[in-house]
């Protein structure tokens, strides 16, 4: 098992796009130009976005995607390229690294004949038909940089992070946001570990955590657990498992290549404190990337975007949300990408109806094409 | 592209169970033994079934496959053995054969820790807890099997065929059930296709063959479409499109290698007839494999089994189901693999559920370890 560090993929980030007339369209704000048309934009590169993408080319819809540059602070693939081995999509025995599945995947996408542009959107305004977006630096321009007819959000969500000190050198050799991804990792086995957070999945993913680790630290700023009745009960009598209340995590310690502890402090006294752990899991919560639709759209309570259950469809029609920008149960690659060929699919129907209705207002203005007269 | 038959896996069909204790134990029936238990039972061995074992095994769970033998008329693997290049399963850019990815996604099974049996179950009573399963063949046993506290369906479903004179010779090499899936394969670039069907899926599978053949031939056994009005509208007037009212196929035609007609009759006349067509679809819709919950578990108005959308859960808790036995909209490897982890995470937590409230009962039956008296 590696478990390194691996923020960016330069090879991706670095990588010139090859549409160079479309990045040269937008080189110059002053010189105005039309909007491009689409049929279908695919907004995110993470699983989701790529599996719409496979599903959309293959379909001759001609996908435009844009991948990202650092949206969201992750370079374009999402978060599987802040990851190292994945252990859990299926098809891939052996695992594979996560970026290394993102490129795959994106070569996929372009095999089929997406169009994968390496900027961001910066703005989409989904009141007028066809849909407008505004690349990144754009976005003041009165006229979109962009326009399409369906347009679908795979933009993901992020882990929040505490940004200590030592995180961003420990992380993923030794600190994970995600303890059903991490947990069985061989560096967390009979050894102990520490989770962050008071909450359900705090909760959930602690007792998870037992499997593996010799002893489960939970730090709670508060000195009471947000989680469920139930879940609280449940972790507070767990043998394996100690709950450290009034108590914040200060600083990721290690040997320079691994985390060996965790500093903390009370937050009732002060006092500084030690937990040596080889595992540190932080579970406070994620944010979905809602950004250019949050004031557009439906949301749910927590911020995530609003679809019809079971389907990709929210409630603006031709906008389509697909992968953790709308799924806070699940939020797996496998379950992801699932949801990026639901989207696909949702899209070419809406597509497809789109044509026939237009085609029928167009007969319907041309009367002599319809024996009207014969009623 | 190949396209070439490949109804069964000799490898994995004639593998001999890796568990001969298990086997050996259910060897006579005349030998009485007490039911193996299991804390969780996957029945079926498709991307469904093997992406929740994948999940279940990494969560320390234990879990017990059935692949099954020849379920349902399957190898092992399910639906995707029966085809050969998966164009569309993400992560794949070179496409990968079928019964390729259902061994990998085995071996990664495996490799977590899922106990493989290559045996069907036969009867399942999930009236009683924990649930009872009999292997095929004991079936009229008093006693079950096995025995399970949650139980994953996804046992698949199978398209409907027509048992034509010609169809298995040309099944694969040219005769498909699978538009979404086939339509993109070389050999129908810019021929003759025929589809047989008559309502949405007909009508909708049409419309997207257009998209590569020269020209779609409709089969519609009656006068009239099946098919919503804006459907039916859409694909009578498509340039591209024929419908062939009262007409049923009657023989698939080929060269020996591949599919290169379609022989007709027409049901009000009789007369036969023969259409040139370089593929043949079947849209006449699928069969769920449902036969051991149908009388036990709610089903949709098609008969596929009724999940709370956007989750895995059955109306009976601790039962769960993913994949295509649960999904008549999307039907994709892909979606069917993301719908198996769903029902991973769902029966883990339901498990979890299941341990605090057994704990709880028995805390309950030991009042000296309540402090009771100090209320």
């Amino acid at each position: 098992m590696l478990f390194l560090a691996r923020a960016v993929r330069p090879t991706t980030l670095f990588r010139p796009s090859p549409y160079p007339s479309a990045r040269s369209t937008f080189s110059t704000s002053r010189f105005i130009m039309a909007p491009k048309h689409h049929k279908v934009v695919v907004i995110g590169s993470g699983p989701a976005g790529h599996t719409a993408a496979v599903y959309l080319a293959r379909a001759q819809l001609k996908p435009t995607m844009f991948e990202g540059m650092m949206a969201n602070g992750f370079a374009p693939g999402g978060q599987l390229t802040t990851t190292t081995d994945v252990e859990n999509y299926p098809g891939f025995p052996d695992g594979v690294m996560g970026g290394e599945l993102m490129d795959k995947m994106r070569a996929q996408s372009e095999r089929f004949g997406t169009v994968i542009e390496t900027e961001t959107i910066g703005k989409l305004d989904c009141q007028q038909r066809p849909f407008r977006l505004w690349r990144e630096g754009y976005e003041d321009a009165a006229e979109p940089t962009d326009t399409g007819d369906a347009v679908i959000i795979a933009t993901g969500a992020s882990a929040k992070r505490m940004d200590l000190p030592g995180e961003s050198k420990y992380w993923q050799n030794g600190i994970s946001a995600c303890a059903v991804c991490d947990g069985a990792v061989p560096i967390f086995r009979n050894k102990p570990l520490v989770v962050v957070g008071g909450g359900d999945s705090a909760a959930e993913e602690s007792i998870y955590l037992t499997k593996y680790g010799s002893h489960v630290h939970v730090l709670v700023r508060r000195d009471r657990l947000r989680a469920s009745k139930v879940m609280a009960q449940r972790l507070l009598k767990h043998p394996k498992v100690t709950v450290h209340f009034n108590t914040v995590a200060t600083e990721a310690l290690g040997d320079g290549n691994l985390l060996t502890g965790v500093a903390t402090r009370n937050t009732t006294t002060g006092e500084p404190g030690k937990i040596d752990a080889n595992g540190l899991f932080y579970a406070i919560g994620h944010e979905p990337a809602t950004q250019l639709v949050k004031d557009q759209v439906n949301l749910d309570e927590s911020g995530y975007i609003k679809t019809i259950p079971g389907s990709s469809e929210t409630n603006v029609p031709g906008l389509f949300a697909s992968g953790d920008v709308q799924d806070k149960r699940y939020r797996q690659a496998i379950t992801s990408a699932g949801s990026g060929c639901m989207a696909a699919l949702d899209a070419e129907r809406y597509l497809s109806e789109l044509e026939a209705g237009i085609e029928e207002e167009e007969a319907a203005a041309a009367p002599e094409s319809l024996p009207k007269a014969k009623m």
